[in-house]
């Protein structure tokens, strides 16, 4: 079996980074994991990435999420996305929306988003993830993966739109901490890509956002495994 | 862009079971992910999975997940490696090593593995994880996913390797509540493979585990996309 030479990626230098920083026990040891991030863009075309959106709650964060997932996964993508439905209630379903709980929740996601990107794949994250800190701190953790995306709408056009009624309730005061409503959102201050839902239509939306991972992420056609091995189907 | 119907496959069923689950929060919505398991499971030509390796320090899990990593991914599999050097320096850097903490990190391990299947990769899960009662949790959390793999080799066999020298350190009572000398090890009691490494070659150990892979993971060839959908390289 012919295994290609591994050669170091960028990002491969994440995991090196990693290294630097202390975990609570010292009796760990680095085992080399062979897969280079680099193999697995040539075998995906593309590289792993997180695309980190922000906005309010109704914003439209999950639809777009959905609908590039879609589009991606359709191009050949490696794609997946991370959302309150598979992580909220798994991953961090002890946690509630205390800002601390918040924090704990943002954390956890980038770094389960940053293990996705190191496995090569575009990693879309769909959180209201209203505290500056807490998104620039998963920035700093993985520079590399991260790409912030500011699904931007205005406060009044996303309590009209209310498709979840959650707006209504928070007025009533049934949910407290209610980003908007009862706590902060913090908008970004100098995000990668900023996705104005109250002005484009959904399709430029979409298209927008692909043509960044194309940008971002897709390794030009010479840089390709254009054969993909599936020796798997041989054994 | 043509897209292809959605079609319900065993592991879709996870995240519906997934839904059942009372989270700390009540105001959560399910969007409809449409990317579906077993269109993965055609673009990758294998389902995904999770190989729970558990055995003790120095019975070889590590090395075998490294080269299983390797061997699955030259034969095309997307697969990845979950294991203390990506984890517990990040996402678990909060844990350390009591029996309260082991638990937290397993299930947290459990849940991340998870959703990488749902995403489509084969990962192997590489930590001694010792307790039934966390291992059977993650199992009962995700039993369309979960795959026990008994890393086995007798605590006198392990002890005599110490390659990290882990045990000498903790019989000098400089590590506590280390598995095997200061701590239990529960062997699984029905895994679904058992590697007896003291009395297999590596090589041996390496084939039997993709042999597993290749019966329970792969996908017939005739339900596999033989010509991947690449149309990011023509965009």
């Amino acid at each position: 079996m012919l295994i290609p030479e591994p050669r170091e990626d960028a990002s491969d230098s994440a995991r090196n980074e990693r290294r630097k920083r202390a975990p609570k026990s010292d009796n760990l040891f680095s085992v080399e994991h062979r897969v280079m991030a680099a193999d697995r863009a040539r075998m995906n075309g593309h590289r792993g990435g997180i695309l980190w959106f922000t906005g309010l709650s109704g914003s439209g964060k999950s639809t777009l999420a959905v609908e590039l997932e879609r589009m991606l996964f359709a191009k050949g993508c490696q794609v997946f996305l991370l959302d309150g439905d598979n992580v909220r209630q798994g991953l961090n379903a002890d946690l509630g929306f205390s800002p601390q709980d918040r924090s704990e929740n943002i954390r956890r996601v980038g770094e389960v988003a940053a293990l996705f990107a190191e496995a090569g794949m575009i990693v879309v994250s769909a959180f209201i993830s209203p505290y500056r800190a807490d998104r620039d701190r998963v920035r700093a953790a993985h520079p590399a993966h991260f790409h912030e995306v500011h699904i931007n709408a205005p406060l009044e056009v996303c309590e009209a739109r209310d498709t979840k009624g959650l707006y209504r309730k928070a007025r009533a005061g049934k949910i407290s901490e209610f980003t908007g409503v009862s706590a902060p959102y913090e908008a970004p201050q100098a995000p990668e890509l900023v996705i104005p839902t109250a002005e484009w239509p959904l399709a430029r939306c979409v298209a927008e956002l692909a043509a960044y991972v194309e940008r971002k992420l897709a390794l030009p056609l010479c840089a390709r495994q254009l054969a993909p091995v599936r020796r798997a189907a041989e054994a």
